[in-house]
């Protein structure tokens, strides 16, 4: 599904088709940015690059799709007997994943021949738009809770599948310690977790031989859900089955809770567990988690060791969108400028400028043409060159390495961004705007069309 | 990817290897159904039942899955033989899609062997989930504006690929005219509609000439862009070239707002294009659209024919999930409560009645066992049988079937389910639970486990 050329907006094609007949194969930038952060966010951190990566790697048109696309009876023979020799085969800049970025600020540089480079827009919106917001998701339970097991169990409330296996990876990315969707596992090397449904528990008669039949099955890392009935009286049946099942082998890690109040329940259970010689089995809690909801957990002492993030988490449910746009900045040597109300781009090919202190901390970023000279002092250039004539120059990094660099930003981050609450970025952070790149867009603002 | 058994979360596998060890196998019933209708929404569209029936028809370990599941050491050698010969053998009774649903009503009903039925659940909910939200999203932009073109425009802001491609099934299904996503044709025949970016304008030194250009390219369906840089200007120079591409074959159609004002750019656009006896040029509208935005824009009165919906929609923005849940109500022919804090559900296999008026106006719901008698009077069964054995009855139904039993559901929805207004679904409209299931669930309350 993922990998069909199909998997576009009809315009592409449509304009590629013009671009055809016009003969207009000169090259063109477009930059991937998003136009200013949702009020609930003060960064966003990237994710989704590797994802287009494969993409423009392996983007092409089969035979069946070239059939399909005849039988419309939109498209000339000219135009479709080309399409099959289409590929992409330009140059990319990225920022790296993990890597946090604002309002206005390239994160994906695209040069191409204009029909590839205009080609590929709505996926490559598609991917980083999405693996992005849960990324920026995920790195704010990361900041509420630090020191917790935090895992991904959004894969049922994502929106379809490929949304559901992505935020597996993105999460894992930003911090989390896994997910419990299988297929991430076996894609991605994301560590997988899970523990039992309440429907195991029902369709035993008694909820302690569901308990005792589960650690059986895999003694080797047991995590039991005790409040299908009644939740204090779980913990009492799991502190009286401990000593066989210990007897037998069974490691039993956690609890989990998923229903009424978390912060009371655990306290109880917690008590129940201590008292019952089992103060090494951690307390595991799900059911609606947000970041907003971790944090108040933690701030009441609650004894919950890990959470369970789902629905909030897979579709970054208070902000389910970025305001992201992919737009011509360059067309056969020339500067370009959408001039359109409220939505008026910076023109050029750019390049984004980091100064940290002596903390290594964020202190303001640069946004300024890709040609102008390195500003002077410690600044940092964040687009790299990942892609020369259409094929990677380096093999992907481990999905380690890039949650290693999410890590460092998040650790970079001032105090101002790591707050939970709305605020609006671009009041907090600076991002100022090159001298070079003021004069330019005034410049263009001046021409007539 | 969708197609992957491994799209599932790990307990599904860890309670199947418990089912295994313990050799229970005894026959399920599992139901599927949304808690309560999220505050923004009075009522929901069901969809995504054929991705459902697809997904039970050709579930099963491909050699290679089995092997990265062996590898990760967690399952017995057993468990994975058994695995290789693993199927979906059950029965289902659904809704049909399009059809109207409220909270606690099971919308998709699974009895097969615990193991299968059990398994299922992830994807089940993740299907139902997402089609279901855009459905209804869909649905409310349709009674907003039932006279109006209806675009989807989502793809790139969409969780994703799997969800671009589903929420333009959905909507078509709803009552959108098409979408924009082109392998939403291909695969599911959905009309597909395209107009031409901001870019494809820029790369051109001047803006009549992309006009010009795009027009030749492809004469039979044109839209033209008309925001890039001056609105009324831009409409202007369409009205100068009409006649030129007009003598060469060109089917005008409409041109496009997507920016500013859009009211007063309609109003102030329509008159120069009547003007310029381009009366039938039509009006077309996108940027960040709604229900509501659209509402408000045709109740002032803006000559605005068409509108592409996009991040609005295929995000479920203001409703970005449903509280939908998969839950065990019968095994081995004895029904099951789950009874945790605010999540307890009605037992037992269920139908779901509902009452017309003389009008077939939907009037009240009844919520009943499976086995108990119909009620008396006019009232249907929602639930019918679609597969046995693991087969469907019958071949899926055209698309536009479905798509003419939406219209129908939304035509006899009573008035206050129309309203675009937040409120409670359950408050407004009745469904009730019938006296043989409120007395099976106290029962159960009354035992113990």
């Amino acid at each position: 599904m993922s990998e069909s050329a199909l998997l576009t907006d009809l315009y592409e094609l449509t304009m590629l088709q013009a671009y055809h007949d016009e003969g207009m194969n000169d090259s063109a930038v477009f930059e991937l940015f998003v136009r200013a952060l949702p009020p609930q966010r003060r960064f966003l951190m990237l994710a989704g690059i590797e994802q287009v990566l494969d993409y423009l790697e392996n983007l092409r048109f089969t035979t069946a799709e070239l059939d399909w696309l005849r039988a419309t009876g939109r498209f000339r023979p000219a135009f479709l007997d080309a399409l099959r020799d289409f590929r992409f085969t330009g140059e990319v800049h990225a920022m790296r994943e993990g890597t946090v970025f604002f309002g206005d600020e390239p994160v994906l540089r695209i040069e191409a021949p204009i029909g590839e480079a205009q080609f590929v827009e709505s996926r490559l919106i598609n991917l980083v738009n999405y693996c992005s917001l849960v990324a920026t998701k995920a790195a704010r339970c990361v900041l509420a809770a630090p020191r917790s097991l935090l895992v991904d169990f959004g894969l049922r409330r994502a929106h379809a599948g490929e949304a559901g296996l992505l935020a597996a990876r993105a999460s894992f990315l930003a911090g989390f310690a896994g997910s419990a969707t299988v297929l991430a596992g076996q894609r991605f090397g994301v560590p997988v977790f899970g523990t039992m449904a309440h429907s195991y528990i029902e369709a035993h008669e008694l909820e302690t031989d569901a308990f005792e039949q589960f650690s059986l099955s895999q003694p080797g890392n047991v995590t039991l859900l005790i409040d299908t009935y009644d939740t204090e009286a779980a913990a009492a049946k799991v502190v009286a089955l401990a000593p066989s099942l210990q007897a037998r082998g069974v490691n039993l890690v956690s609890v989990r809770l998923d229903s009424g109040d978390l912060a009371d329940h655990a306290r109880r259970v917690r008590a129940i567990l201590d008292a019952g010689g089992l103060a090494n089995v951690r307390i595991f809690a799900s059911g609606n988690l947000d970041e907003y909801r971790i944090a108040a957990l933690l701030a009441a002492g609650a004894p919950i060791d890990g959470f369970g993030v789902g629905t909030q988490l897979t579709t970054s449910a208070d902000a389910p969108a970025l305001d992201s746009a992919y737009k011509l900045q360059v067309y056969a040597g020339r500067a370009r400028r959408k001039r359109s109300e409220g939505k008026a781009t910076w023109p050029g090919a750019k390049q984004v400028w980091r100064s940290v202190d002596v903390e290594g901390r964020l202190t303001r970023d640069l946004v300024a043409l890709a040609d102008e000279p390195a500003p002077v002092g410690a600044w940092v250039p964040l687009l790299r060159p990942v892609m020369h004539a259409g094929k990677r120059l380096v093999p992907p990094e481990p999905l380690t390495a890039l949650r290693t660099h999410a890590a460092t930003e998040l650790a970079r981050l001032p105090a101002a961004l790591r707050e939970l609450d709305p605020g609006v970025g671009s009041d907090i952070y600076p991002v100022s705007i090159s001298d070079g790149l003021q004069a330019l867009a005034l410049q263009l603002d001046r021409s007539t069309h």
